[in-house]
């Protein structure tokens, strides 16, 4: 059979491992598709850069339409980033019958909606596993391998700068802004690390993993998201003492009035196996109705990992690419007349537990009036830890696990328990995930 | 588009959570799969039971031939176990123009080339998600998700019985023999465990990874297999003071000369996430060479988890059924002319690093004899613990960790070892996975 002919957009990380691993492994890549997968059109920013990284092997067109239009490229990857060229551009391969690889969740996360539209009206094949999770194989087994389950919820560790944060605060004992730092020093974080650290990012991989676990329109502005920024080593050191460690989560669940869509910080059991994803690492837990909790876990970006991602999209729309539109994988996991319109929960809406952290005056009565304005909520204390005053002190920290409560009644008490003349500062709020 | 017309064999615990499964979730399937999937004809040894089961939904057979001669039936789903019969009936079905759907790991690894050949010849489909890991989809990430890696190795707890017991001894101290009668009596061992605990269901599964990672034809009678029955509590106790866990591995794995495939007990470093999967869980580490180390986790066995995989096999045949058979993900991964005649290394050839504890008489100079012979074969000593030998007692345990070196020289040295007049009975060997 004739090769498949690829056009590249973008030479950066991921670009560069996607030419190389093609390259390395095109043996390995031919044994299995039953065809060559080859890049005959480049176009990058840096057209020197692209000639630099392809040499002879394959066409640097000056401008990225060239690649999207050209008449022997029958799969586009797009590696640029960012969202509006990204837009423009696979937009335009698809009108021009092209089929499309991305690793790009931003694009997804806001116009998965229009390109997956304009696909199937096209009738050319979107594929983006190295959206979510780099390499590890998350799309395929929500859409594919779990495709009998009702799935229940995900929760996934899918941003590793603030899994990386998240360790180093653990383990050594640093503050958030000396982890930051060290991971911007390794090269785990950027020079601006707001979209991870504030959970952006995590949010957009979120709203991707939610329409596939449950065939829903991609709702990106409906994530509700909090990011790790205000975590103190205090928070961290009592979590462990209560057994638990703190996790930057993505969370979707279906919940009986509709779904819930929130990336925040949780404390998760310390022996739940997705308490010990460490460092850059990315994990993601699905419950389904029929196989139970399953974990999918490895590197969640990098220029290989994702390029491994990107190039299983390659052999998978290779495969299907003679198929009938209507027998391939859906984009969405579903066929897109039978997408849901279920709703997004607002944030308040959610159920879940929580531990709160406050500090108080050392006198008698206090806990009695913390007790009482959290029961008139019907708000239940789990478990809680209360230190001895050092000598001299007059303040001491109350820490406590609630069962679970709604979100809405937690802050309300919350500002009530603020509101005391006993109480010092404000209260520590973090959601608690048993995650069974 | 019309349903997907299926015939069932076996009414057994994965029978029923098939019925189940496809009952329960008949919406979602249908949602996913743009078409309806049903059971038409249900075949069982007990055709009673199966009426139980399926009462008038379904046509009982009184014979499984009728199943697999259906001229209505699409799919036929093998789900009876054992090796004859199901041999029979697999060939059977492939004959008369059937796509299979099988979780008979034993089948495969003993019959698979024979099938493969006869599905390929027919250009029917025979899938087998189901035969290994319960509902994790690993079959379908080596295959697919994987699939622009070459593999560098595999190691999985494929055995829940085997890992149920080995966690029960770790975290109760108790023996193998009275942790396996715990399993026997919740029901996560056989009346006659032997399969499990000797290795041999590991093997089975391994057989089939194997295959898929590397592109090779099954070869069950070359797997090296040694179970966990001589695994005392004693050594699961130096493991973890030497900060490690014993874990029964499936390991598969691509070296200079040859391809590894072995089933035993391993000690794992403690801090891997893979030594932290435990009671009857299994999971599988993929090494590739993009991609770095993925885990795959969840239920390796039970009635739903692994009717999860029945049923996403029978999306998958759905999906492709319309598809040119070359077009279709080949059985083995590989398109089958390219299958690798990569010879299988003896265990001999083997290269890991190993854990050995002895007891010698507590006298000068027994360390340097025992250090001479393990340096006249290169094996150098990692790691040591030498206990002081209680009030009265003569003899003290030695046990020390190797760096790699080839299992027949560790044989051998063993041998030499044992024939010292001051080392007491046999030394203990096992395994040392660094998992890296």
């Amino acid at each position: 059979m004739r090769p498949i002919n690829v056009g590249l957009l973008g030479v950066g990380t991921v670009g560069r491992g996607t030419w190389d691993l093609l390259s390395r492994n095109a043996g390995e890549i031919r044994r299995r598709a039953g065809r060559a997968i080859r890049v005959t059109h480049v176009a990058a920013r840096s057209a020197e850069r692209a000639r630099e990284l392809v040499g002879a092997r394959a066409r640097v067109c000056a401008h990225p339409r060239e690649v999207t239009r050209a008449a022997d490229v029958d799969i586009v990857v797009e590696l640029i980033g960012g969202t509006d060229a990204a837009r423009e551009l696979v937009l335009d391969a698809i009108a021009h019958g092209k089929h499309v690889v991305t690793a790009n969740k931003a694009l997804l996360a806001l116009y998965g909606n229009e390109i997956f539209a304009a696909a199937q009206k096209r009738g050319v094949m979107v594929a983006f596993e190295a959206s979510v999770g780099g390499g590890i194989p998350i799309v395929k087994a929500l859409r594919e391998g779990l495709a009998a389950n009702r799935i229940e919820w995900i929760a996934g560790i899918i941003n590793g700068t603030s899994n990386y944060t998240l360790t180093e605060m653990r383990e050594r004992g640093v503050s958030f802004e000396e982890a930051l730092a060290e991971a911007q020093r390794l090269g785990y974080a950027e020079a601006d690390p707001r979209m991870d650290i504030e959970g952006v990012d995590a949010a957009q991989k979120l709203t991707i993993l939610a329409a596939l676990a449950f065939g829903i329109p991609m709702q990106f502005r409906r994530v509700y998201s909090e990011g790790i920024a205000k975590l103190t080593r205090e928070d961290i050191a009592y979590a462990e003492e209560l057994g638990y460690r703190i996790k930057l989560l993505g969370i979707t669940r279906r919940a009986p009035r509709g779904i819930e869509l929130r990336v925040h910080p949780a404390l998760v059991p310390a022996r739940r196996l997705i308490a010990s994803v460490e460092g850059v690492m990315n994990a993601v837990l699905v419950k389904g109705d029929a196989v139970g909790p399953t974990l999918f876990y490895g590197a969640g970006a990098g220029g290989q990992p994702t390029a491994s991602a990107v190039v299983a999209d390659l052999l998978d729309v290779t495969r299907l690419i003679t198929a009938d539109p209507e027998h391939r994988v859906p984009h969405l996991a579903v066929q897109p007349e039978h997408l849901a319109r279920t709703p997004i929960l607002p944030i308040g809406e959610v159920e879940t537990s929580y531990y709160l952290r406050m500090r108080v005056l050392d006198r008698p009565g206090v806990l009695a009036d913390i007790a009482r304005i959290l029961a008139a909520r019907r708000i239940s204390i789990g478990a809680m830890v209360q230190k001895e005053p050092g000598a001299g002190e007059k303040q001491v920290d109350i820490v406590m696990l609630t069962h679970r409560a709604r979100e809405k009644d937690v802050a309300a008490a919350i500002a009530a328990i603020e509101r005391l003349a006993t109480v010092v500062g404000r209260v520590r709020r973090i959601r608690v995930e048993e995650l069974l």
